[in-house]
């Protein structure tokens, strides 16, 4: 059986991402299985592990605790819900996957670089995204956004307005180094526009 | 002010390092703080995470997930607990440190050694324990002593008895590679001999 195809969303916290994902996934089924998940979380144990990272104290976690319990929800994740999925021949689109560790704990909260480029070798080896949709916009739009939307889990919203800079131009930083693997979309427009936006790009890639 | 002392115990289930540890910390509190902590744990979120690793079912996590659970854990006790602690001068005492994630999870599981090597430089970095007491006795009995203690933390101990015996030969590799660190204390007699070995092998270092 041929190989599925594996599509990361990416970005700031209220760029779209899970509306986005929505909307590709209702225009992909017609094309066979598609599976929907998220990170973290996506298996039982990392939604375990999720509910000790997006709840709590904005300093619950240092930066280096963080990396390594978002890693061992994404093997996790890999091992009993992307991988099974794929060999399957599925689309598996997620909603981020190791790109927001370079950004949130990398870039955002200075986790060692040599730490993470560790674990992408050996935790996720070659289960890497063949496609990833970076959405991009000013940080205040997705933070208000986000604000608006209003739940439980704010715990990186909390972290204050320099952190998500650092995360926008570690985002940009990531599209500008792997444009094989990445396509940004300016993501500042309606929700019909960017739908549109991002289904060119996944159609080019389909192609 | 001075920097203070790390000891970790290790060995396999039912060896007797936390009974061990008690008397130990009774032996050593004249001379001044005395740190009893205990790993995966010691901190209030590695205790959490403790809850997700002792339970469940045996396949509940993968080699390499359990690992990165681990160090997240042994980061966030690091950051919280033994450091601070070791920085007031105190005598810190670990029931279990990274030696057993190299032998549980590296030799009976069979994550990568790369990944723990990568582990302990980047996560651990010089908070390495000065002394460790590897508590070393047949499978077998360690095995019977901790199934007659009955607890609700069994996940590890329903491993099965070839597991057990890789956690063995491991902990024994690591005494003989690492002998400065490391002392092997025959765990395999009555509870005031044991102590007695292990007070021998302190007193040691101390002087
Ligand atoms: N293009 C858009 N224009 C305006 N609001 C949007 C747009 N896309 C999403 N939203 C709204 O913004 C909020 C955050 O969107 P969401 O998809 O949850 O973002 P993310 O998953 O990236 O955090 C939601 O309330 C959503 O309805
Ligand atoms: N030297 C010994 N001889 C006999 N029983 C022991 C000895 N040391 C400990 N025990 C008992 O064996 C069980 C396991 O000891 P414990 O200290 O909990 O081991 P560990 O912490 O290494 O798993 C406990 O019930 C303890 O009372
Ligand atoms: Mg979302
Ligand atoms: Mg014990």
């Amino acid at each position: 059986m041929r190989r599925g195809l594996f599509i990361s969303l990416e970005g700031g916290e209220g760029a779209g991402k899970s509306t986005q994902l929505k909307r590709l996934a209702d225009r992909l089924k017609p094309r066979g299985e598609v599976v929907v998940t998220r990170e973290p979380g996506g298996s039982p144990g990392a939604e375990a592990i999720r509910a000790l990272l997006v709840t709590g104290a904005v300093d619950r976690w240092s930066p280096i605790s963080e990396t390594l319990l978002m890693y061992a929800a994404r093997r996790d994740h890999i091992e009993r819900t992307i991988e099974p999925a794929l060999a399957r021949g599925a689309i598996v689109l997620c909603d981020r996957f190791f790109d927001s560790t370079r950004a949130y704990q990398g870039a955002g909260g200075s986790a060692p670089a040599a730490l993470i480029a560790a674990l992408e070798r050996d935790v996720v080896g070659d289960v890497r995204p063949d496609l990833t949709l970076i959405l991009d916009m000013p940080v205040e739009t997705g933070l208000a956004r986000a604000a608006a939307r209003g739940e439980g889990e704010a715990r990186f919203e909390a972290k204050g307005l320099a952190f998500h800079q650092r995360l926008r131009a570690a985002f940009l930083a990531i599209a500008e180094a792997e444009p094989a693997r990445c396509v940004l979309i300016d993501a500042d427009a309606g929700i019909d526009e960017v739908e549109a936006r991002i289904w060119r790009a996944v159609e080019a890639r389909l192609a």
